[in-house]
């Protein structure tokens, strides 16, 4: 057997006695998990300099190779975020309902782990803890699979995980790492059917989009943003200016940022010139369409591609729109379903707004950047769901789970 | 553009007008529906013998010509089905949640139409029918992938649900039928993703397992069900017989089917004997472990591979085993995950089964055959998943929806 079969047979086994482990058990693994960690930063740290060290021969960016440094001061970070799981609720074993059906069927749906989650994801080594250990405390078993960059960093932060277990009297199995960072084997892992019941990619599109054309294990897809802030011709002009620029700046590699502008032609004269000055400030390149070039200078003439991307980066694309109507029909067209918002003080430009958007969040006079666990009070999340089965949105614990039919008989035959 | 994009492209186009249909229009559309196909019986029935002529020539078999044919009475049956979901509770735009967040954000999930589904099957053309509705009723547009031997049929039906849409003014592409019954279109349709929102394949296991290993878009798993009937040692004797009867004959050729019979060892002696007589009664075939095979001549000696089969046939599998626990590992290893029941006196060991058995459906001395829409409530069912993201177990109007999160903000920034 080679090691996905391995690890994916020890995670299935280990996904049975989770099933049903309570939550002081699962509590207690959280607290030594944390604590180990931070016991262990030195070895931590050591790992991770190996990475380091490997990367920069590779040439890889200093960005990239900050998403991928753990210092004392980070792995207290990710310690602390484990303690943070450890008081939210357990969403395992809730009743959802409870009916009696004619024939004396009592039919209960309740809550239950979904079994064996897949993790396959990019250079960040706290992600290694961070879905370990919701995966943890919803009670399922993981596999993580990251990136070659951060093995040496994965492979120490899953030992320590893995010893933690231990002294809890957990199976290991709970959480297991793939040490083979191949391409093949990242394929084979998509198609892990046996042993995992659901696929989360977390990173970029390139690996979102591998994930989607590869996997035959089901798939959440997560996060990919092209996200628009519509202003309205009624919209107050303070509060559009102060959503676009948090939407766009306030940290543009994220999938929440906003992308695109799209603003009603009866306020282009107005809105556009202030709008456009805002973000040059923050040294954020402008492409808009004619409509717009004409209004500044500043503006270089998008392509039609622009519309389409996700820049995740200090650029956004600009389009005057003739209507509501037209502004939620080039969203609809354009847009990846994540988070979509209007400013406006028209009611029913608003709610048409939220109505007619297909997205997983849809804003009145909010900044899109809302779009993540800690801000829904989810406590947490694994990821941002842009797709329409399962889970749309930020992904917290209760994302984690299925459901089952307990249905208590006294004899009943049909 | 080929017909697939070209059906695709209406669907989603139409899914935006569902989106926010009112359930009086929709109500409307579907009355006009069954009307209309009582009212065009005759040329149903016309499109329906060409089919079985055909059908016929290929030699295909008897049962499966009684599954393609339509009478006068049986469309009348499928237009009653019509009307049935007229009275279902609309699911479309309930608000599960709306909490007002320390920010001010007031953020709501609410229950929105997927959009676009696709729905791949086998010969019978009354799903052609139900699976529309069900859609139509939840606000979703539907392209439907019928076989090749129902061709003829399912083109009139759809002509004469797309006449009643056009009646009732709702955009005809809400029900798209794709014509080319071929292979590589059915592989083609299943990576339709720039139009569909999910797939879901009714069928046979083939047909299943084609879409999961075919499919870029995401797909719910139906149907297929290696079913269980545990008798404990507690057991009732006349309630085991009377499920373990009920759960094989009554209905054998359906997933909810019981294929396979566990015994607890310290009953065999008592059971077995009884069992076999009133399942030979019933013409079914039994192929045990050697500890059954001992106890009646009756008992043909079972390969390993029957453990694992979905026999859809009169044919059961049976073993005896030492405890629950083996019961339920055995369940959990060979079982799909559909419809498992333990028939039992003892409190401990009907809790330990309701928790451990991983399946959509668990039941306590009650028969396998009750995992179904109706049987649960929910009127009709377009389904029975047995995956364990989006929805498990039969799948009904709530089934077919998503949500979304509307976001309530007064100029909130991050």
């Amino acid at each position: 057997m080679n090691e996905l079969k391995i690890k994916g047979k020890n995670a299935k086994d280990a996904s049975y006695e989770l099933m049903n482990m309570s939550t002081k058990i699962k509590n207690n693994a959280l607290k030594i998990i944390s604590d180990n960690l931070e016991k262990h930063s030195t070895e931590i740290i050591e790992a991770n300099k190996i990475d380091i060290k490997n990367s920069r021969e590779k040439g890889i960016s200093e960005t990239m190779i900050d998403r991928l440094m753990l210092n004392e001061e980070r792995i207290k970070g990710i310690a602390a975020g484990v303690r943070q799981i450890i008081d939210l609720e357990d969403p395992v074993g809730e009743v959802l309902s409870m009916k009696k059906r004619p024939n004396g069927l009592i039919i209960g749906q309740k809550r239950v782990p979904i079994g064996v989650i897949g993790i396959i994801y990019e250079s960040r080594p706290n992600v290694t803890v961070d879905a370990a250990v919701l995966c943890l405390k919803s009670s399922n078993a993981v596999i993580l699979r990251g990136s070659s960059d951060a093995i040496n960093s994965n492979k120490e932060l899953v030992r320590i995980m893995k010893l933690s277990l231990k002294e809890t009297g957990i199976n290991e199995g709970a959480i297991e790492l793939i040490e083979d960072t191949s391409r093949e084997t990242a394929v084979e892992f998509m198609k892990l059917n046996d042993y995992i019941d659901v696929l989360i990619p977390r990173g970029g599109a390139g690996l979102i989009n591998a994930a989607v054309c590869n996997a035959t294990v089901p798939v959440i897809k997560t996060g990919i943003g092209n996200c628009h802030v519509f202003v309205d011709e009624s919209a107050d002009m303070n509060k559009a200016l102060d959503i676009l620029v948090n939407a766009k700046t306030s940290r543009p590699s994220v999938c929440n940022a906003c992308e695109s502008l799209l603003v009603h032609k009866n306020i282009r004269e107005k809105l556009l010139p202030a709008a456009i000055k805002r973000l040059k400030e923050n040294n954020v390149e402008v492409r808009g369409c004619p409509e717009s070039a004409k209004i500044s200078n500043d503006v270089i003439l998008a392509a039609e591609e622009d519309f389409g991307k996700e820049y995740l980066d200090y650029i956004i694309s600009v389009k005057v729109v003739d209507s509501v109507d037209e502004a939620v029909k080039h969203i609809n067209k354009y847009g990846t379903g994540h988070s979509e918002a209007i400013v406006t003080e028209n009611y029913t430009n608003a709610q048409k707004f939220l109505d007619e958007v297909d997205a997983a969040a849809v804003y009145v006079n909010a900044s899109t950047r809302f779009t993540d666990g800690a801000e829904f009070g989810f406590g947490a999340e694994i990821g941002i769901s842009t797709q329409k089965i399962h889970a749309r949105g930020p992904m917290g614990l209760k994302e984690l789970t299925t459901t089952k039919y307990i249905v208590y008989g006294n004899g009943q035959i049909r």
